[in-house]
């Protein structure tokens, strides 16, 4: 294996400061809007007053959601603006538009909108209950609050009961975090020609295209997605980009000059997407040799005000509760609530960080009550080769047993240890199947367009909607190319992405970038070779080393020369890619199915050390393994492996949005605690090559996958330390502290 | 015919002035350019001090020819700065760049530079004589200042004067002007990434792409040509945009600031490339009946300092200069030379314009010496179906006979008139074929890609690179595509041009853009109409008003359903078209051969007014009439047509460059005089549909033809009127009160 990899073309700008990312755009004439958010929960808009904001000086115009063109929301979907009532406090009711950024934010502490707060429901089990104290979408229909439902059906679990020996049942939960991109969510608007140009970070091009278009009422070719560089992504930079480039769109079509509205922290905190909480009740029988014999899980997650990307998460969460392994009896429920908190959608590893922190503590649970080695337990009923799993779906190229072999090997769980100074020291471990892409409850096809083109000099384009969020997929996408037709990295360029331009590659989400665009591109430059390969007349050449080369290794013209000569005939010399993945299938009504196409496993321990005077966790050493089948870059696995690392310390350990009554308690970073550079000691981030994955490059991606191990490890080595069983996250010093306290007590 | 057309996206913005054209672009940090220029026509540069110019505040940098960083110049070109000799009076040698345009300006005006001036020449006569003062580029290995030739030989030329009742002489002279696009010259370089983003005006984005790599030692795929809305090209907008782009990008890449250099309108007259002058001696032999039976035709034209596109210029005058006429024995001859003028570029019509004023003048004075009626003349002459030309090219869909026609019913000859006042009065006209796009002694294969797309609403985005300079040919190909997909117009727009992502179309030259580019769409809609095919599962269907249409007449589905149900399969619908022009060939040796695929064929009378006090010539009534194949857009063709007449009316009467030893005259608008509103009366501009021209679409360009037929007809006028034959361009006051008298003395 190559491990020395090769540089990303994009990492200079950033580390210089001259790349650019859409707040740094400045276009002549621009204008600067800042949103007006509902200090309520749940309120009725009586009345907008825009009297004294249109008084400050510069202050050009107020809008409402009178002025949203097109569609102002979908079905219990977060509108661009709230009309009627707004269901969320931080939801925006009006954008002020002024010559600068100051006079926007005058302006906007200056309109005054009269409300009638009306009932709440702020608990998701409450929510749910028999008799929630309002059925938030009533008025739509809707006779009860629930967002979504999923459900997984194998077996009969009563059954299973029956046959095991150890019962037991326990509860965890999950908080509500937020992506914490460094770079705020943003759009410039400019309105050009028919339509309009929207600079902004995204994850999805097609979509905000789509979801702009609509809200600006405008055929979708004359909306334009531009990409400039983008400050991180994290599952969001999605619907809050929707709603950021719509309402800046608002001032654009209204006034005929460019917007720009970038949300300031406070905001991305208020009223940003966030990571869906969960309840799960797990409810798990085993034979007294450790074999699982059923497992029934209850869940809760709350969906917010707003439907957005429930759907998928909540799916995603229930095929995946019940972990990597085979359980003959299954029943597993997740239901997802409307409540009048903020909205959750997809965060960096949507459903799967949820159900492995809870399904990874079981088992250790479950370990403890059975007398067993969390290791042994594990590898007892861990999912094998031709195995089936919770869904039904028969499993192929599982790798699960080597990973945990592996990290038995890098990380011996060993004796919990007390340090002389009183510290509680020891490893707990954990590991995971994940499935890979969209999956079989998605609506979209799981398709990639990518364009390859070589130019008269014969340096070579990609052309490709798959974002570069910060991952290297970019990078990865060229070394692909660059491979396939026998060229130096240097002449592949991978295009900005550009909707009026590149083709759908779809999301960048669900792991999917490296497989799905790096498979588009296999096929484009696969098709553009078989071009060139005509300049050759019928001869058997290899593309290697930028040339064609004879079978006797003599070179039969440069890869320059050969675009000539294609160009001489009047040969484009271009190709177009489409990668579909094989299809999955749902049974919605036996609750069954082939939910991916695909899995990535991966194990990971956590060493940690408790002080019981602060009840500060230190994670002394983190390991995490990943089987990524091929590996494109090999620094880059190990960067994306530690940076979903360096995500999930903080879900378990600091991170935490809180909320009394709806209202957000903690509005900026300085309460909001994002883990920094002193709170990690090693780390270590494995990408293993063990199985080929399940598409032509065999490649698996490792985006999300690094987001779900760390919680469910450090827990596990906590409970190992110190005998203490958080099931709550995160493990803040205040939480370990009063455990400790209890149980001291 | 439908006369009422469509109305072109474009024009909205360009009418308001929403239209954002290069010059208007702004970019954080951007400087500021203005180049240093060489007073001499022809000097060694010893040395330059920017001493003073980096004195003044707000400068940054003076650069020159040392800080290309690529190609600075291929043989005989034109430099991006002039390295050790200028050749011409007006050649760039340094570039100031400054934080403010006025920092720039007062810059370059401080850069002292050192020059030994060199000997010089100025007259192509005598440049090409046998004892030219210098052989300009004998450094280079040259023995001679030609800078190309062109040879036209068919039958044998003597024995064809031998046949001859009548034999004359001719000499016309056409004269040097310019594009005058009322945008001047600019580029906007922005440093992006690891390559250059330029915002320019041009008509051939990839050679701007391809030579402003060459310039920066870029690869092409990090050079992106991006065309904002563009304020006229008339065969400009090429090499002088490279020039500016390169000086740009010189002061982009040493700084990493974004840079603009936009000519002041002298540095357009001053440096900017300009119409060849001609020196054009026809020989022409007939019988008594009117039969030509041998034409000898001896041209000179001027280079300038630089090559630039002469190649091409000159062997289009050579294939053209025997008119739309079937003569046994041809033998032309022309040659280009250079000389210390400024250079000559394509200018709209490159080559056509001279000729056809020479031969249609000469048909006139024929017709006089036989005493026959100039049209019957022609009649007896003209290139019939399946005739040869003087290139021993057999003709196809042949129109003049009916162009000739029209002429004659719309346009009658009728008799010279004296007005009351003492004006003399009088019709004349002439007629043409020209060869439509490259052409045989093209080096570049004529081929144009274009791609559309479906998106998922419905809405198509059509990706070319053709320019649209003002001609209209991006709303004929949305209407072609429109067309091909049964689609109301305003559901198909054509995506800005950049370089980034469209294919390379080619060049917006040689009247070919609605051509080449719309064949081109015409084959992509045609894939992607059958790629939507496939939704309706093998029935057939027809695709109109928006839909896909059952035999029975029965709406199927609509469009919009039909690219869903593509995308539900995993079905791109994009599409790639690319258009091959039939190929054509020349053979260098005989002197013969297949010049163009395709010509277009035209005729004109002009109605004069000369006021025999002042000299000065009215044209009061202009009729136009161009054989166009198949009309897209009736309107725009007229426009187009009239356009054409338009700018030819400067070339016949107002416009001429004066230099004196190489230098300029004439710096400004003020003493270039183009012709205003107050000079036309009556236009007719005609565009007929007589004979589909050789392509699928069945249409001919008329960018060009349309500016060759003024001059000829007019000096015909004239002759009628007055007696007087002009054969030097342009008639000016001063030039007509000059023969005037010296017919009087």
């Amino acid at each position: 294996m190559d491990q020395k990899g090769f540089t990303r073309a994009d990492v200079r700008d950033k580390l210089t400061g001259r790349a650019r990312y859409a707040d740094d755009l400045q276009f002549p004439g621009m204008l600067y809007a800042r949103a007006v958010h509902c200090p309520h929960p749940r309120a009725r808009i009586l009345g907008i007053d825009a009297g004294e904001a249109l008084a400050v000086p510069g202050v050009v115009g107020v809008y409402t959601a009178r002025d949203v063109p097109g569609v102002n929301q979908g079905p219990q979907d977060k509108p661009m603006l709230a009309a009627d009532i707004a269901n969320s406090a931080g939801d925006g009711i009006a954008v002020v538009a002024a010559e600068s950024q100051a006079a926007a934010d005058q302006g906007a502490a200056l309109v005054k909108a009269a409300y009638e707060p009306l009932p709440c429901v702020f608990d998701p089990e409450e929510a749910l209950g028999a008799q929630p104290p309002v059925i938030l979408y009533q008025a739509d229909g809707l006779t009860d609050n629930v967002a979504c439902r999923h459900r997984v059906v194998k077996g009969d679990v009563e059954q299973g009961f029956r046959e095991a020996d150890v019962v037991i049942e326990r509860t965890y939960r999950t908080q509500r975090i937020q992506h914490s991109a460094i770079e705020a969510d943003t759009a410039v608007v400019v309105p050009e020609g028919d339509g309009i140009t929207v600079y902004c970070p995204c994850k999805f091009p097609y979509h905000i295209k789509a979801r702009v278009a609509a809200g600006c009422g405008l055929p979708q070719n004359r909306v334009r997605i531009i990409q400039p560089a983008i400050g991180g992504s994290f599952g969001g930079k999605d619907i809050d980009i929707v709603v950021i480039a719509v309402r800046a769109a608002v001032v654009a079509l209204r006034t005929g000059r460019p917007c720009k509205m970038t949300w300031s922290r406070e905001e991305c905190l208020l009223e940003g997407s966030k990571r869906h909480p969960f309840r799960l009740t797990y409810r798990v029988g085993a034979k007294r040799d450790g074999r699982i014999t059923a497992m029934k899980i209850d869940g809760t997650a709350d969906a917010g005000a707003y439907r957005s990307r429930s759907l998928a998460t909540i799916w995603r969460a229930a095929v995946e509760a019940a972990g990597p392994y085979e359980i003959p009896h299954v029943d597993i429920h997740i239901r997802a609530a409307f409540t009048n908190n903020v909205y959750s959608d997809a965060v960096r590893g949507f459903g799967s960080p949820q159900v492995d922190f809870a399904s990874e503590s079981l088992l250790d649970e479950l370990a403890q009550e059975l007398g067993m080695d969390p290791l042994a337990l594990r590898r007892k009923n861990i999912l094998r080769e031709g195995g089936t799993n919770a869904t039904g779906q028969t499993m192929a190229r599982v790798s699960i047993g080597k990973c945990l072999d592996r990290l038995e090997e890098l990380f011996p769980l060993g004796a919990p240890v007390v340090t002389p100074e009183g510290k509680l020291r020891a490893r707990g471990i954990a590991c995971l199947h994940r499935g890979e892409s969209y999956g079989a409850a998605a609506r979209d096809a799981d398709t990639a367009g990518t364009d390859v083109r070589a130019f008269a000099d014969g340096s070579v384009g990609v052309y490709t909607s798959i974002s570069e969020v910060g991952q290297g997929t970019h990078a990865a996408m060229a070394k692909i190319c660059a491979d396939i037709l026998g060229l130096p990295l240097e002449q592949v360029r991978i295009c900005p992405v550009d909707t009026a331009f590149v083709p759908d590659s779809g999301a960048t989400a669900g792991s999917r970038g490296t497989i799905s665009g790096g498979n588009a591109v296999r096929i484009a430059a696969g098709k553009l070779r078989d071009i060139l390969q005509s300049a050759a007349d019928g001869e058997d050449v290899a593309f290697r080393d930028g040339g064609l080369f004879r079978q006797n290794g003599e070179r039969l013209m440069t890869f320059r020369e050969a675009v000539g000569i294609c160009h001489s005939r009047g040969i484009r010399t271009d190709a177009a890619g489409q990668w579909e993945a094989p299809r999955t299938g749902w049974d919605f009504e036996k609750h069954q199915g082939n939910t991916y196409y695909s899995f990535s496993y991966g194990a990971a321990g956590a060493e940690v050390e408790i002080d019981p005077v602060t009840g500060k966790v230190e994670v002394l050493d983190l390991l995490c393994l990943h089987d990524i089948g091929k590996i494109v870059n090999y620094p880059e696995a190990c960067g994306q492996i530690a940076g979903g690392v360096a995500m999930a310390m903080g879900y378990t350990l600091t991170e935490e949005l809180e909320s009394r009554e709806g209202i957000l308690k903690n509005k900026n970073f300085d309460t909001y605690l994002l883990p920094t550079a002193m709170d990690f000691h090693r780390v270590r981030a494995v990408p293993l090559e063990e199985e080929a994955a399940e598409n032509p490059l065999g490649v698996h991606g490792v985006g999300e996958a690094s987001t779900a191990l760390v919680a469910p490890a450090v827990a596990n080595a906590i409970a190992r330390a110190s005998g203490l069983r958080l099931r709550t996250l995160p493990f803040t010093l205040e939480r370990v502290r009063a455990a400790l306290e209890k149980e001291e007590a």
